[in-house]
């Protein structure tokens, strides 16, 4: 076996379609956003992507996402289910609070080849799910992952953009933390593709899942749109679970039937097109050494032009479509 | 007088330059990002700019910022100069905990046609500093500030901002906070070209200040560069208040003379410019329907094309330079 830095990145793309943890672990590492062979492995994977589907587990902290996460990995398993999880909680166990480890072992899974898990870290992003996660959807879906689970602690932007990034959205939450409607009017109604109360055999479940229920009724549905199901769960003991990924296929049936799956996943697309671009852009502007921008900003330090005039005179000159 | 909304930008500036107060509010709520006329009133402002001084005005809360800036409004009014103020943090009394008041009176200097005093507020702006502060200061600048004051709380990333916009940056410390040398340590000592410890009538004064020498004397500074200075001052008394300004006078002259000003405002207008065009190409893309952006978003869903080969097409297509 050659050592990984030697491998090229086509063997390696088809030593992980191929099922190879090693190589869908390197590839991972590889399509972080510093890396040089970014693009190339992108590239690479191009064509063989949009297969799996991708479930987004969120939720305040506390409310059991890990164990949660890890009863649908088992779950799925039974099911014969290829399974990637990328778990972007800082406080998961599975990360151990490691900065991005090569490789994370999940309890009952990490032996289990048909099982790829990775912590990824969410340094230098401020809503806690990290930029690499799309690329590392990708991979993991390249890889024939029939579902890819991203799992991240539900503060502030982290659940939009969890939501965002998934096909599906399993919001938790747990009875008796006293936070159960409140993180509900904190937007996780505006989210959620499926509800599940956990520790159900805890005090106060049936209140929590009764409230949510009058809750996500109030909300504005249109005729036909998706009714988010609240589920009870025991993720410790397993009670629940079934019922949760039958929940979460059900939804996965629907967007297929309803044209819902191509349009989000469209404006997925769309939103990391857009970043791309943007940020290569940024990138040739800020070579340094005489190009436009630099011409233009001395103008206007200099107070010849205005920044905006600056700006359309930029966009303009054709910096953009130049390669160097 | 006929009303504000129904003067046109041309007669706006004009009546701005001459020192209408009422001119210069409204110009800056015209340069808010949201503003239609933001483009117009910017236009109209290229080559009236880059007189006046910037000092920026940071540091923990609690040291005294706000009755500084007020002490240093009052010696800058006595020297004769005409003076912009800019107070970005949300904590500050000139903002009342108003969000973006119309315009808003500072103690003494409300009724002093020569000083222009403006709230900006920190909303959707993470570091804490308005998106639209540098266009208020091109405003003020336009209308015949010789000095414009920028005022934010020292959190997080705002010093890096508001050091970013300023020409000279104040960085206020005070005794026995229990943090003066911490918040050294967090940053400051690389943004501050004149350091104040306030509250010098305090226990601990002494201390403060020979500690942030120390560790500013440690700072790698190479031959000819500027060294911080490090005043007293009690602003609340006024003691120390001649002095600060003074060093800020020297700072501003050390700038002039070693072409280090063109440099700095250059480095800035570069941001400035690069962060326009990248939010017009956002605006364009962002148009709803049937464009470039959108076709290759739905490839990309499909699975026929990665992300990063769109974002190239999307660049070389010329949907950059098409304005519709």
């Amino acid at each position: 076996m050659t050592r990984r830095g030697a491998r090229a990145v086509p063997d390696l793309v088809a030593r992980a379609t191929d099922g190879d943890p090693a190589a869908v672990a390197r590839l991972i590492t590889l399509v972080e956003d510093t890396s040089p062979l970014l693009r190339e492995v992108m590239t690479a994977l191009g064509g063989r992507t949009g297969r799996a589907h991708v479930v987004g587990v969120t939720g305040a902290p506390g409310v059991g996402k890990s164990t949660s996460t890890n009863a649908l990995v088992a779950s799925l398993r039974r099911a014969g289910k290829r399974v990637g999880v990328l778990a972007v909680d800082p406080s998961s166990p599975f990360s151990g609070g490691a900065l991005l480890g090569d490789r994370v072992r999940m309890g009952e899974h990490a032996l289990d080849r048909e099982v790829y898990i990775r912590s990824m870290g969410a340094r230098g992003h401020l809503g806690g799910l990290s930029r690499s996660t799309p690329q590392a959807v990708r991979v993991l879906d390249a890889a024939g992952c029939d579902v890819v689970v991203v799992e991240t602690v539900g503060v502030g932007q982290s659940e939009v953009e969890v939501a965002a990034m998934a096909d599906t959205t399993l919001v938790l939450l747990a009875p008796g933390m006293g936070d159960g409607v409140q993180a509900a009017k904190a937007g996780i109604l505006e989210i959620g593709d499926v509800y599940a109360v956990n520790k159900a055999d805890r005090e106060g479940a049936d209140r929590t899942r009764r409230e949510l229920r009058t809750m996500l009724s109030v909300a504005d549905r249109r005729e036909g749109a998706w009714r988010p199901p609240v589920i009870q769960t025991v993720a410790s003991t397993g009670e629940g679970i079934d019922d949760l990924l039958a929940e979460v296929e059900r939804h996965a049936a629907w967007l297929e039937e309803t044209g819902e799956l191509a349009r989000r996943r469209t404006l997925r697309a769309r939103g990391e097109v857009e970043a791309i671009a943007l940020g290569t852009l940024r990138e040739r502007w800020d070579r340094a050494g005489g190009t436009d921008l630099d011409l233009l900003a001395g103008r206007v330090a200099a107070g010849e032009l205005d920044p905006y005039s600056a700006a359309d005179e930029l966009l303009a000159q054709g910096s953009v479509t130049s390669s160097s």
